[in-house]
């Protein structure tokens, strides 16, 4: 403090001052309110009231702020500097006043995210639970269907839970239903585990998803992957979804409904660094939930996730602009 | 298995079978779902719904199944050999079929525990959060208002919360307002921390119960606050509610909402011993988050008041019969 | 509970009742002491006198119970729903009564296991240390020698062990002098580490047992590994035995003699997934030590293991009935 | 974010955002590099270039932030609410350029002090190593020597160490040295431990300072303590520095060198309490050391002791003005 | 290393070595397998094949060592330096060929202490479990019946287990016995929890141990049991038996049979440090079990306890010689 | 103890003793100051006063200790016994006596090892952070500059930082500057991550170094790494450099800058085992931060990769002599 105001460039270059300094924005990136100073805003979800098992991502966006200070400036893979070519801004977390009513609690992101899009920033957004996706969807795709990249463990195209239509295994097949999203330009990838039911997923194979289970995908290879995002999303705008609980969980404990034998990290992000290109408008990261989390691990990954993801943004950015 | 006929006093006898072995009951007594069995019931109450903070409750009857079989059947304080005297069963957990709806499920706790009163069955619960307190008594003060036993660092007499009147940080004020509990017939020990207004327990004071915050307690002692219990709930029926955030975060660090500076578990035990001879008629152990805990400690020293519940509750059921 | 009589197919389904609901048994299936209502038991063997270096797996057979009721019903990759094409119960614990006695002890395995067989129930165990595959196969394999598949970081064909012949890392060997394993039939799969005797292993080249060491594995390939498991048993009756610590250390840290470099639990699952149609007549999940484990990873990896191996001894049964 | 512009009474009020929501500043308070903001300023010293065996306090301030948001705002024990009574601000951490050089370090945290005491804002640090009081006093006893109330286990007022007359063991005597701290109104609280000289401590004894020890901490109460305190300080300014380490182990494991048998952690924000009515200058909280603790638990109770001495200053502040 | 040839003294001083350097051996005190160079012998006994429920002793020894390395010379309550007025040495371990076996293992150890004592060392132990203590007095107290201190959760005077006379709970009474204690001069301090049988302890009140339970020692606190002691054992040579599970299990959660309510740490060292000037003759420190310990936070108290018996012991030896 | 005179034979044999008994050194070898007696010496540096981000190396020796005494003595991937050809000996830590100043530290470290190469002894270092590499090599490569095999997430070639040249990102590149190492001969296998400057790493592609980054590793297999490290280092004496923060952060998440997607442990064992016949001479293990570890996996598994190491520096120096 004191030496000079800060500067996003200053606060994210440990030359400058150390990593395990200062306040814990993402990145360390400066915090604003202020949506007129951001391209790329970093919004926290503190919300976990759609959750059907376990509970506490609505500690996510703290515990991942906090290891993403590890990181650094520029990707070593790609070359991308996200900092430099865009203005990103951790704006804060997403206020949520009806915390006990999940419909409620949506109606408040969604009002939120119409601010953000209005305001023509690209959000980021850090879970809490999958249900997010939905309402921050009825803003991205308000004007026409998006396409989606979905990396995960779970179709999370599921039909009712508990009697609720919203919870944190369906967010996609509403967003269907709602004409937010385009099935054709869906792939779903890293599908797993056990379920209660033959046709828990129906939705996704019905509406034209394309499903890469983790099996394909060990099979074939990221690679592959990437070649089968590009193939199915095309040419417009795409959101871009990523549950933790893709990812193994010895590299990823702290989530809510793991599943063995999931996708190794490395291969996560270098099928991420393999989809450039794509006109992503928006992204989001969920599921972690800090009380079951290991050491930080999972924050700390998932934190290099939402780097590659900011990567792949803020280069979308740049294309348009 | 395949020796005999499962029966209480073996099970719960580690001279038969070592505490390490076995499901992990309620200090390792049967389970039964048919009510006629038991004459004290335990069950758990998986629900975290009414959490305005760190969530995690809904896995406290597990971890307290688990941490209760390295207990014995013998107090050795006291003599009282509950599973001697009485008929104690492992209820199993009440089933909540509406998790996001907060008053919903608390409808569904309410019908079971009013299944269970009206077969006899003395109940003690294991939370979940403290919200659950309310639909219990539902229950168990549905013919006239019960007194209170309340070891907590929270009057938990709050007023709405984010727009809802129910949370677990206004329990008692519903109640009282409900006519289930005599705010006279109350107190409320171990209270402390900090708060966001003045007059947040007000309710507390206005309705007449008696506050003993954690400074009177540590000054004068558990002897004086077992004489204060004793003296303000008089004869009639009472409930015990032990809110787990009462006892020093470092010997219950596993909670929602520690406060720094808590009762000392020995305290708490040679007081709960202490308040023998009062008419029980149920009780609740409430906010043991095993997702916050370490090592064990919360779920375990949560075990040993349990225990102590079941002293008190078993013997208020033999004088009664 | 209350709301209808348990009955597995409800107990392991969260549509019904979330997971983190309930007595913790294998899966959430119903626990009976009765053999009569099982097709398939699944037993605890909490017993870790035969351990050589670091104890603990006492505790395992509660530990995976706990994790494993974050499983579901049907496995997605295979179609297999085991609880709906046979009685799968959890049989509880084998007692030991006398634990200090290591030969004792197994003696009352055995025992156990002899009573299971002559009801038809098919066991699967979940230990305790490796040591208790012998008195398992005393029973398993009185009738006559059966095939192993035994996934593992050791042989476990070794000699005596400060001057026992009965220890850990000694059942197959035994197994084999006592007839009830036939080497020839035999395949070990994840060897590796370091040793103290350059041909500490050597029993099981000399009988003729198929040792696929870690390297081979990781050169060739789960796939190459189903064949030459498929190729090596044949026909007659088999049992598979795995132990955790054939799973790498990160992915399987809670076990007493870790060795580094291990086969990755996707692999192992798929490997399982591949070996299908094999006569399994028993098998056994042994070396999970709680107190060592970091997370749970190590319990809930083993729950996931334990439920291949249900669906293959499911369909091993379905087959043969 | 987007309600309204942040305000510290809605950014510090669960009913407005809950507790877990937002940037995680010290008690949710605005962060600010304007220090005419400022009358209260807590600013982090994530420096532990000064210890003398197991480090990691530069991680202290980021730890003590996050758990420093499950506080509110108002004091129950004593109905101090200090976000009312003055403008408190974060203003993040000291820049450290040269932490390789600790004298370099010190000139650059005695040079930001400098700029804070000329700004007229109270600070309030939270460390770091307690090498960090030295460049502290510096700027905040460069009038005249201040008066010192010290809640430690070590005297810190040790000699030369490894070669170096400045270390975490040392910045009293050298502080007195430098005629920043006057000895005779210097109390220091809860020393206890080995030590490997019989004189290690000497320079406290021989300069005047009034050593009150563990045991007779432990005799005679908080109250006897804070009465001693009131009684040595007397009516000039003074400084308060506490060190973790004083409170005992099991509530503050995560610190560089523990002490068994510490101070209880309601005693110390009793003893706290008592000490109202002192001219307190500045305070700072040293030694939490994130990768050793447990839980969250040091920092949290690190965060209690926090609260009390902001409000300490605070009301000294509001004397003043 | 290379700057000198070790020298106790310079080992255990981090002005000469820090304390985080070097081989972990007790106290940092050399390490010697040669018993003429010792007067006092620190020696480690990993064993844990005497236990009745969770395992994990016998990785005590190293633990202790570990932690113990945190610890200086002087005894800044007492004075006393012990390193200074006896030759204390690090013995290592005992060897135990036959862990399988309960009663060769005691045997080993009755050997190993009987050279030992012929030797003129005075043998300071580190278990593994309390039924170590057994052997360790057959050889104690082979000549004459010694006293007893013994502070413990349990009094470990009971009968048969599981079909065995000699376990972790037994070894006072077989003791007894053999004629190898005296129990009008033993005394059992801080007794408390649960158990299975009315009688467990009736071995200790029959035969004339003084009894000193931990509500006792609460009330009276821990002057009065130190002259207890006093009063107790005379003037005779006395054995010190400490177990961990004595201290309350916030302050030694490592520990295999925990009973909530214990002892505190602080009170424990006071009362060790108030019984100078007892004859005793040796001393063991027992059930730390390292694999359920947080933090180091068990070993660490346990190293501080087992300075204070290092000085007690150091200081008789110093009066006898 | 006392059965015999110590001997490394048997102190590295289970079947003499458990490996979980004796004091912690390397691998059991035995421990001595007395450089005639070793061949190989395996020296502990806990030095961390190069570290730029987070801390905690300084107890890295004391970690690997530990869980070096879970491995065993002969290599049964590759057949080789170290311990059988030749001397190697625990010698202790490297005594700084300067740790506030860090290249004075620097100076003590580079004495301690020349009088380790003047006495023929081959020295195996575990750090420590990684700028101990410089000073060792002061050392070893004092004659004529050296080869190295260095694998690790960064390459270590930095510039200044924070206005030192010395730090643990730069130890290499003050090494060719200095003429210690030929960086035609140099490999650096692992390198990935973020940094701040796009030119971070050009020393290394400046001077010649073969640059294998993660990426490339990944998608080649460790057998082509092998063949690079040969062809790279070719015959001349080559120094071994590893950095646990090469490992993927799942399996070494013990260290201070972790990178997401590192080396798999098994790769990393694999790629050492196939660069035998190269004339090692000397070799660290660095980066192992246990403050940051979870459950010791980081350290057992940097045992794992120093067993590798001691097999290739044990050969070589079979080799040359």
């Amino acid at each position: 403090m004191l030496k000079s105001p800060s500067q996003y460039q200053e606060m994210a270059d440990p030359q400058v001052q150390p990593r395990y300094t200062g306040i814990a924005t993402f990145f360390r990136a400066p915090f604003t309110e202020d949506l007129v100073q951001a391209e790329i805003g970093i919004i926290g979800v503190p919300f976990d009231g759609g959750v059907t098992n376990r509970s506490g991502t609505r500690l996510g966006p703290r515990a991942v702020r906090d290891q993403s200070t590890l990181l650094r400036t520029i990707n070593t893979a790609t070359g991308i500097a996200p900092f430099a070519i865009a203005r990103v801004r951790d704006l804060g977390d997403c206020w949520i006043e009806k915390p006990f009513e999940l419909q409620a609690a949506h109606q408040e992101i969604s009002a939120l995210y119409g601010q953000v899009i209005a305001a023509g920033v690209i959000p980021i957004s850090v879970g809490g639970d999958h249900s997010i996706s939905l309402p921050i969807l009825r803003a991205v795709g308000a004007a026409h269907p998006v396409g989606l990249v979905q990396i995960d463990a779970h179709c999370d195209t599921g039909g009712d839970y508990m009697g609720s239509r919203f919870h944190h295994g369906a967010p996609f097949s509403r967003a269907v239903e709602e004409g937010l999203l385009d099935p054709k330009r869906t792939i779903q990838i890293g599908i797993r585990g056990t379920t209660n039911h033959p046709d828990l997923w129906r939705f996704s194979a019905e509406s034209g998803m394309r499903i890469l289970p983790m099996d394909e995908l060990q099979d074939k290879g990221w690679r592959f992957a990437a070649d089968e995002v590009l193939r199915v999303v095309g040419d417009g705008p795409v959101y871009l979804s990523f549950d933790i609980d893709a990812i193994d969980p010895a590299q990823a404990p702290g989530t809510g409904t793991p599943e063995a034998g999931g996708i190794s990290i490395i291969d996560a992000l270098r099928l991420l660094r393999a989809i450039r290109g794509i006109d992503f408008i928006g992204a989001d990261l969920v599921e972690v939930s800090p009380p079951f989390d290991v050491g930080g691990i999972t924050a700390f990954n998932a934190a290099a996730v939402l780097f590659e993801v900011l990567c792949l943004l803020t280069e979308a950015h740049q294309v348009r602009t």
